[in-house]
Protein backbone atom coordinates (compact mmCIF):
# COMPACT_ATOMS: atom_id res chain seq x y z
CA UNK A 1 0.00 0.00 0.00
CA UNK A 2 1.05 3.85 -0.51
CA UNK A 3 0.23 5.64 2.86
CA UNK A 4 -0.37 8.69 3.97
CA UNK A 5 1.31 9.90 7.25
CA UNK A 6 -0.02 13.21 7.51
CA UNK A 7 1.66 14.68 10.84
CA UNK A 8 4.46 12.24 10.42
CA UNK A 9 6.96 14.11 12.81
CA UNK A 10 4.69 14.49 15.73
CA UNK A 11 4.55 12.28 18.99
CA UNK A 12 2.15 9.60 17.38
CA UNK A 13 2.72 10.12 13.89
CA UNK A 14 6.28 9.26 13.96
CA UNK A 15 6.24 6.08 15.10
CA UNK A 16 2.49 4.90 12.96
CA UNK A 17 4.74 6.32 10.14
CA UNK A 18 7.60 3.46 11.41
CA UNK A 19 5.10 0.68 12.10
CA UNK A 20 3.87 0.98 8.66
CA UNK A 21 7.20 1.74 6.98
CA UNK A 22 7.83 -2.25 7.53
CA UNK A 23 5.48 -3.30 5.23
CA UNK A 24 4.22 -0.17 2.90
CA UNK A 25 5.19 2.31 1.36
CA UNK A 26 5.14 5.62 3.57
CA UNK A 27 4.61 9.08 2.69
CA UNK A 28 5.39 11.51 5.60
CA UNK A 29 4.15 14.35 5.27
CA UNK A 30 3.74 17.83 8.03
CA UNK A 31 3.86 21.09 8.07
CA UNK A 32 7.88 21.76 7.60
CA UNK A 33 9.06 18.56 5.60
CA UNK A 34 9.39 17.02 2.37
CA UNK A 35 5.92 16.86 1.70
CA UNK A 36 4.27 19.88 3.02
CA UNK A 37 0.56 20.16 4.46
CA UNK A 38 -1.04 22.97 6.59
CA UNK A 39 -4.54 21.49 7.17
CA UNK A 40 -5.86 24.67 8.55
CA UNK A 41 -5.70 25.52 5.32
CA UNK A 42 -8.38 24.25 2.60
CA UNK A 43 -5.52 25.31 -0.50
CA UNK A 44 -2.73 24.06 1.34
CA UNK A 45 -4.57 20.65 1.46
CA UNK A 46 -5.39 20.48 -2.01
CA UNK A 47 -1.92 21.26 -3.05
CA UNK A 48 -0.76 18.54 -1.33
CA UNK A 49 -3.23 15.89 -2.61
CA UNK A 50 -2.10 17.55 -6.24
CA UNK A 51 1.28 16.89 -5.37
CA UNK A 52 1.08 13.31 -3.82
CA UNK A 53 -0.97 11.64 -6.39
CA UNK A 54 -2.83 8.54 -5.74
CA UNK A 55 -2.57 6.62 -2.37
CA UNK A 56 -4.12 3.86 -0.47
CA UNK A 57 -4.63 4.97 2.79
CA UNK A 58 -4.64 8.09 4.98
CA UNK A 59 -3.20 8.53 8.17
CA UNK A 60 -3.99 11.74 10.16
CA UNK A 61 -2.45 12.59 13.62
CA UNK A 62 -2.22 16.08 13.16
CA UNK A 63 -3.86 19.10 14.97
CA UNK A 64 -4.49 20.41 17.97
CA UNK A 65 -7.12 22.46 19.79
CA UNK A 66 -6.65 24.77 23.30
CA UNK A 67 -6.82 23.53 27.06
CA UNK A 68 -8.38 26.40 29.24
CA UNK A 69 -11.04 26.44 31.27
CA UNK A 70 -14.39 26.86 29.96
CA UNK A 71 -14.88 30.71 30.88
CA UNK A 72 -10.91 31.35 29.76
CA UNK A 73 -11.47 30.13 26.00
CA UNK A 74 -11.94 33.14 23.52
CA UNK A 75 -13.43 33.09 20.04
CA UNK A 76 -10.20 32.93 18.52
CA UNK A 77 -8.86 29.45 20.96
CA UNK A 78 -12.74 27.90 19.77
CA UNK A 79 -11.81 28.98 16.01
CA UNK A 80 -8.02 27.81 16.32
CA UNK A 81 -9.35 24.62 17.51
CA UNK A 82 -11.94 23.93 14.70
CA UNK A 83 -9.90 24.79 12.02
CA UNK A 84 -7.11 22.75 13.41
CA UNK A 85 -8.03 19.44 14.59
CA UNK A 86 -11.74 19.16 13.71
CA UNK A 87 -11.92 20.63 10.29
CA UNK A 88 -8.54 20.01 9.21
CA UNK A 89 -9.38 16.42 9.60
CA UNK A 90 -12.28 16.55 8.07
CA UNK A 91 -10.65 18.19 5.07
CA UNK A 92 -8.31 15.50 4.68
CA UNK A 93 -10.99 12.85 4.05
CA UNK A 94 -13.36 15.63 2.22
CA UNK A 95 -10.53 16.49 -0.55
CA UNK A 96 -8.46 13.16 -0.08
CA UNK A 97 -11.95 11.48 -0.91
CA UNK A 98 -11.64 11.71 -5.50
CA UNK A 99 -7.68 10.71 -4.67
CA UNK A 100 -8.18 7.84 -2.53
CA UNK A 101 -7.82 4.85 -4.73
CA UNK A 102 -10.68 2.39 -4.26
CA UNK A 103 -11.49 0.43 -1.55
CA UNK A 104 -8.82 2.76 0.03
CA UNK A 105 -8.90 4.37 4.01
CA UNK A 106 -8.55 7.06 6.20
CA UNK A 107 -7.92 6.93 10.02
CA UNK A 108 -7.97 10.13 11.78
CA UNK A 109 -7.25 11.13 15.54
CA UNK A 110 -9.38 12.25 18.31
CA UNK A 111 -8.65 11.38 21.64
CA UNK A 112 -9.58 10.52 25.53
CA UNK A 113 -10.55 13.43 26.62
CA UNK A 114 -14.13 13.16 24.08
CA UNK A 115 -15.58 10.66 26.33
CA UNK A 116 -13.56 11.95 29.07
CA UNK A 117 -13.42 15.07 29.59
CA UNK A 118 -11.86 16.79 32.40
CA UNK A 119 -11.80 20.10 33.45
CA UNK A 120 -10.43 22.85 30.94
CA UNK A 121 -11.22 20.41 27.88
CA UNK A 122 -14.21 21.94 27.03
CA UNK A 123 -12.71 23.07 22.98
CA UNK A 124 -10.82 19.39 23.05
CA UNK A 125 -13.84 17.56 24.10
CA UNK A 126 -16.00 19.54 21.38
CA UNK A 127 -13.51 18.46 18.31
CA UNK A 128 -12.64 14.99 19.40
CA UNK A 129 -16.58 14.05 19.94
CA UNK A 130 -17.30 15.99 16.63
CA UNK A 131 -14.43 14.21 14.60
CA UNK A 132 -15.97 10.84 15.84
CA UNK A 133 -19.56 11.92 15.10
CA UNK A 134 -18.47 13.46 11.25
CA UNK A 135 -16.20 9.72 10.91
CA UNK A 136 -18.85 7.43 11.38
CA UNK A 137 -21.21 9.14 9.26
CA UNK A 138 -19.23 9.53 6.46
CA UNK A 139 -18.47 5.97 6.71
CA UNK A 140 -21.70 4.85 6.67
CA UNK A 141 -21.93 6.41 2.75
CA UNK A 142 -18.98 3.99 1.98
CA UNK A 143 -17.61 5.90 -0.88
CA UNK A 144 -16.13 3.58 -3.67
CA UNK A 145 -16.00 1.23 -0.68
CA UNK A 146 -13.55 3.74 1.15
CA UNK A 147 -13.51 3.10 4.81
CA UNK A 148 -13.23 5.72 7.31
CA UNK A 149 -11.75 5.49 11.01
CA UNK A 150 -10.94 6.99 14.32
CA UNK A 151 -8.15 6.48 16.84
CA UNK A 152 -8.71 8.05 20.31
CA UNK A 153 -5.49 7.53 21.90
CA UNK A 154 -5.36 8.14 25.49
CA UNK A 155 -2.47 10.12 27.20
CA UNK A 156 0.58 9.15 25.83
CA UNK A 157 3.69 8.59 28.24
CA UNK A 158 6.17 10.94 26.37
CA UNK A 159 3.60 13.91 26.18
CA UNK A 160 3.45 13.43 30.26
CA UNK A 161 7.06 13.05 29.91
CA UNK A 162 6.74 16.45 28.21
CA UNK A 163 4.19 18.08 30.53
CA UNK A 164 6.20 16.71 33.59
CA UNK A 165 3.01 14.87 34.71
CA UNK A 166 2.55 11.77 35.79
CA UNK A 167 3.41 9.02 33.44
CA UNK A 168 0.97 6.61 35.09
CA UNK A 169 -2.09 6.85 32.73
CA UNK A 170 0.06 7.21 29.68
CA UNK A 171 0.19 4.68 27.35
CA UNK A 172 3.41 4.95 25.08
CA UNK A 173 3.55 6.56 21.58
CA UNK A 174 4.51 2.94 20.14
CA UNK A 175 1.72 1.05 21.78
CA UNK A 176 -0.55 3.81 20.55
CA UNK A 177 0.63 3.27 17.29
CA UNK A 178 -0.88 -0.34 17.17
CA UNK A 179 -4.50 0.94 16.89
CA UNK A 180 -3.68 3.30 13.02
CA UNK A 181 -1.85 0.22 12.09
CA UNK A 182 -4.92 -1.96 12.77
CA UNK A 183 -7.27 0.52 10.93
CA UNK A 184 -5.58 0.75 7.99
CA UNK A 185 -4.39 -2.98 7.25
CA UNK A 186 -7.62 -4.40 8.79
CA UNK A 187 -10.89 -4.12 7.42
CA UNK A 188 -12.58 -2.17 10.18
CA UNK A 189 -14.90 1.24 9.27
CA UNK A 190 -16.92 3.61 10.81
CA UNK A 191 -15.11 3.19 14.14
CA UNK A 192 -13.74 4.64 16.99
CA UNK A 193 -10.95 2.52 17.92
CA UNK A 194 -9.89 3.57 21.51
CA UNK A 195 -6.31 2.73 21.37
CA UNK A 196 -5.82 1.03 24.91
CA UNK A 197 -7.39 -1.76 23.34
CA UNK A 198 -4.95 -2.60 20.83
CA UNK A 199 -1.60 -1.88 22.63
CA UNK B 1 -37.49 30.39 37.91
CA UNK B 2 -37.15 32.92 34.90
CA UNK B 3 -36.38 30.99 32.22
CA UNK B 4 -35.19 32.31 28.65
CA UNK B 5 -36.10 29.70 25.46
CA UNK B 6 -34.55 30.37 22.62
CA UNK B 7 -35.71 28.80 19.31
CA UNK B 8 -39.45 28.95 20.99
CA UNK B 9 -40.95 29.42 17.95
CA UNK B 10 -39.32 26.35 16.68
CA UNK B 11 -41.08 22.79 16.55
CA UNK B 12 -39.39 21.82 19.95
CA UNK B 13 -39.14 24.99 21.32
CA UNK B 14 -42.83 26.06 21.41
CA UNK B 15 -44.31 22.86 23.17
CA UNK B 16 -41.09 22.78 25.86
CA UNK B 17 -41.69 27.11 26.49
CA UNK B 18 -45.74 25.89 27.18
CA UNK B 19 -44.72 23.32 28.97
CA UNK B 20 -42.28 25.33 31.57
CA UNK B 21 -44.58 28.22 31.40
CA UNK B 22 -47.01 26.41 33.71
CA UNK B 23 -45.08 26.71 36.84
CA UNK B 24 -42.36 29.18 35.45
CA UNK B 25 -41.82 33.11 34.25
CA UNK B 26 -40.84 31.95 30.81
CA UNK B 27 -39.49 34.72 28.41
CA UNK B 28 -39.58 33.37 24.50
CA UNK B 29 -36.45 34.27 21.91
CA UNK B 30 -36.07 33.51 18.42
CA UNK B 31 -34.83 35.10 15.32
CA UNK B 32 -38.18 37.03 15.33
CA UNK B 33 -40.28 38.41 17.46
CA UNK B 34 -40.26 39.90 21.40
CA UNK B 35 -36.93 39.12 22.71
CA UNK B 36 -34.43 38.49 19.23
CA UNK B 37 -31.32 36.77 18.57
CA UNK B 38 -29.60 35.35 15.85
CA UNK B 39 -27.40 32.72 17.73
CA UNK B 40 -25.03 32.72 14.47
CA UNK B 41 -23.81 35.98 15.59
CA UNK B 42 -21.95 36.59 18.68
CA UNK B 43 -23.11 40.18 19.13
CA UNK B 44 -26.60 39.32 19.02
CA UNK B 45 -26.34 37.15 21.60
CA UNK B 46 -24.44 39.79 23.61
CA UNK B 47 -27.13 42.35 22.70
CA UNK B 48 -30.00 39.94 23.99
CA UNK B 49 -28.52 38.75 27.35
CA UNK B 50 -28.02 42.85 28.11
CA UNK B 51 -31.61 43.19 26.92
CA UNK B 52 -33.48 40.04 28.70
CA UNK B 53 -30.87 40.52 32.77
CA UNK B 54 -30.85 37.90 35.26
CA UNK B 55 -31.82 34.44 34.36
CA UNK B 56 -32.10 30.97 36.28
CA UNK B 57 -32.37 28.71 33.62
CA UNK B 58 -32.03 28.92 29.23
CA UNK B 59 -33.27 26.13 26.78
CA UNK B 60 -32.04 26.58 23.86
CA UNK B 61 -33.74 24.40 20.94
CA UNK B 62 -32.50 26.68 18.19
CA UNK B 63 -29.80 26.33 15.37
CA UNK B 64 -29.92 24.16 11.82
CA UNK B 65 -26.81 21.91 9.80
CA UNK B 66 -26.80 21.06 6.39
CA UNK B 67 -27.94 17.62 5.57
CA UNK B 68 -26.27 16.36 2.40
CA UNK B 69 -23.76 13.40 1.49
CA UNK B 70 -20.50 14.11 2.73
CA UNK B 71 -18.86 15.07 -1.07
CA UNK B 72 -21.97 17.32 -1.63
CA UNK B 73 -21.11 19.39 1.45
CA UNK B 74 -19.77 22.80 0.37
CA UNK B 75 -17.25 24.54 2.75
CA UNK B 76 -20.41 27.28 3.04
CA UNK B 77 -22.39 24.39 4.29
CA UNK B 78 -19.94 23.17 7.05
CA UNK B 79 -19.04 26.85 7.85
CA UNK B 80 -23.34 27.23 8.46
CA UNK B 81 -23.19 24.08 10.36
CA UNK B 82 -20.71 25.20 13.03
CA UNK B 83 -21.59 28.96 12.93
CA UNK B 84 -25.53 28.15 13.48
CA UNK B 85 -26.19 24.82 15.41
CA UNK B 86 -22.95 24.04 16.97
CA UNK B 87 -21.09 27.16 18.40
CA UNK B 88 -24.39 29.13 17.77
CA UNK B 89 -25.12 26.96 21.04
CA UNK B 90 -21.50 26.57 22.52
CA UNK B 91 -21.94 30.57 22.67
CA UNK B 92 -25.36 31.01 24.63
CA UNK B 93 -23.54 29.00 26.98
CA UNK B 94 -20.17 30.88 27.12
CA UNK B 95 -22.03 34.26 26.72
CA UNK B 96 -24.93 33.38 29.71
CA UNK B 97 -22.57 32.31 32.19
CA UNK B 98 -21.72 36.06 33.47
CA UNK B 99 -25.38 36.52 33.65
CA UNK B 100 -27.22 33.06 34.44
CA UNK B 101 -27.75 32.87 38.38
CA UNK B 102 -26.03 31.15 41.09
CA UNK B 103 -27.03 27.46 40.27
CA UNK B 104 -28.46 27.88 37.17
CA UNK B 105 -28.70 25.91 34.12
CA UNK B 106 -28.15 25.41 30.47
CA UNK B 107 -30.01 23.18 28.12
CA UNK B 108 -28.97 22.82 24.79
CA UNK B 109 -29.99 20.50 21.96
CA UNK B 110 -28.37 17.71 19.93
CA UNK B 111 -30.21 14.59 17.96
CA UNK B 112 -29.93 11.17 17.32
CA UNK B 113 -28.51 11.50 13.74
CA UNK B 114 -24.94 12.26 16.87
CA UNK B 115 -24.85 8.82 17.80
CA UNK B 116 -26.99 7.16 15.17
CA UNK B 117 -25.74 8.95 11.91
CA UNK B 118 -27.38 7.70 8.44
CA UNK B 119 -26.20 9.21 5.20
CA UNK B 120 -25.86 12.21 4.59
CA UNK B 121 -25.54 12.99 8.42
CA UNK B 122 -21.80 14.14 8.27
CA UNK B 123 -22.00 17.51 9.17
CA UNK B 124 -25.13 16.90 11.70
CA UNK B 125 -23.70 14.26 13.05
CA UNK B 126 -20.35 16.54 13.76
CA UNK B 127 -22.15 19.19 15.06
CA UNK B 128 -24.61 16.85 17.89
CA UNK B 129 -21.32 14.71 18.62
CA UNK B 130 -19.40 18.35 19.50
CA UNK B 131 -22.00 20.00 21.20
CA UNK B 132 -22.20 17.40 23.60
CA UNK B 133 -18.91 16.58 24.00
CA UNK B 134 -18.82 20.32 24.73
CA UNK B 135 -21.94 20.36 27.54
CA UNK B 136 -19.68 16.99 29.46
CA UNK B 137 -16.59 19.18 29.86
CA UNK B 138 -18.18 22.54 30.63
CA UNK B 139 -20.18 20.85 33.74
CA UNK B 140 -17.64 19.17 35.30
CA UNK B 141 -16.10 23.29 35.84
CA UNK B 142 -19.39 23.57 37.95
CA UNK B 143 -18.87 27.40 37.32
CA UNK B 144 -20.93 28.96 40.47
CA UNK B 145 -22.98 25.24 40.41
CA UNK B 146 -24.23 25.97 37.40
CA UNK B 147 -25.32 22.85 35.40
CA UNK B 148 -25.13 21.87 31.71
CA UNK B 149 -27.36 19.13 30.10
CA UNK B 150 -28.27 18.50 26.50
CA UNK B 151 -31.33 16.95 25.28
CA UNK B 152 -30.66 14.60 22.22
CA UNK B 153 -34.24 14.13 21.01
CA UNK B 154 -34.94 11.69 18.41
CA UNK B 155 -37.21 12.35 15.34
CA UNK B 156 -39.92 14.74 15.53
CA UNK B 157 -43.26 13.31 14.20
CA UNK B 158 -44.43 16.91 13.60
CA UNK B 159 -40.82 17.49 11.69
CA UNK B 160 -41.43 13.61 9.80
CA UNK B 161 -45.20 15.05 8.63
CA UNK B 162 -43.87 18.17 7.19
CA UNK B 163 -41.15 15.90 5.11
CA UNK B 164 -44.02 13.61 4.47
CA UNK B 165 -42.23 10.81 5.77
CA UNK B 166 -43.06 8.23 7.95
CA UNK B 167 -43.99 8.81 11.15
CA UNK B 168 -43.19 5.33 12.56
CA UNK B 169 -39.85 6.66 14.26
CA UNK B 170 -41.48 9.23 15.36
CA UNK B 171 -42.17 11.56 19.21
CA UNK B 172 -44.25 14.04 19.30
CA UNK B 173 -42.61 17.43 20.03
CA UNK B 174 -45.17 17.39 23.27
CA UNK B 175 -43.38 14.49 24.28
CA UNK B 176 -39.76 15.76 23.65
CA UNK B 177 -40.27 18.46 25.29
CA UNK B 178 -40.38 16.59 28.91
CA UNK B 179 -36.81 16.05 28.97
CA UNK B 180 -35.84 19.61 28.51
CA UNK B 181 -38.41 20.10 31.49
CA UNK B 182 -36.61 17.46 33.51
CA UNK B 183 -33.26 19.40 32.58
CA UNK B 184 -34.31 22.72 34.19
CA UNK B 185 -36.09 21.14 37.21
CA UNK B 186 -34.04 18.70 38.37
CA UNK B 187 -30.91 18.36 39.31
CA UNK B 188 -28.43 16.35 36.39
CA UNK B 189 -25.81 17.83 34.93
CA UNK B 190 -22.98 16.92 32.29
CA UNK B 191 -25.54 14.29 30.99
CA UNK B 192 -27.04 13.87 27.34
CA UNK B 193 -30.67 13.04 28.28
CA UNK B 194 -32.16 10.79 25.48
CA UNK B 195 -35.21 12.59 25.22
CA UNK B 196 -37.00 8.71 24.42
CA UNK B 197 -35.92 7.81 28.16
CA UNK B 198 -38.10 11.18 29.43
CA UNK B 199 -41.27 10.60 26.97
Amino acid sequence: MRILVVGATGTIGKPVAEALAARHEVVRASRHGDFQVDTSSRESIERFFAAVGPFDALVSAAGSARFKPVQELTDEDFQFSLANKLMGQVNLVRFGLSTVREGGSFTLTSGILGPHPMPGSAAISLVNMGLEGFARATALEKPRGIRVNVVSPPWVTETLVELGWDTAPGLPAADVAKAYVESVEGTRTGEVLDARDFA
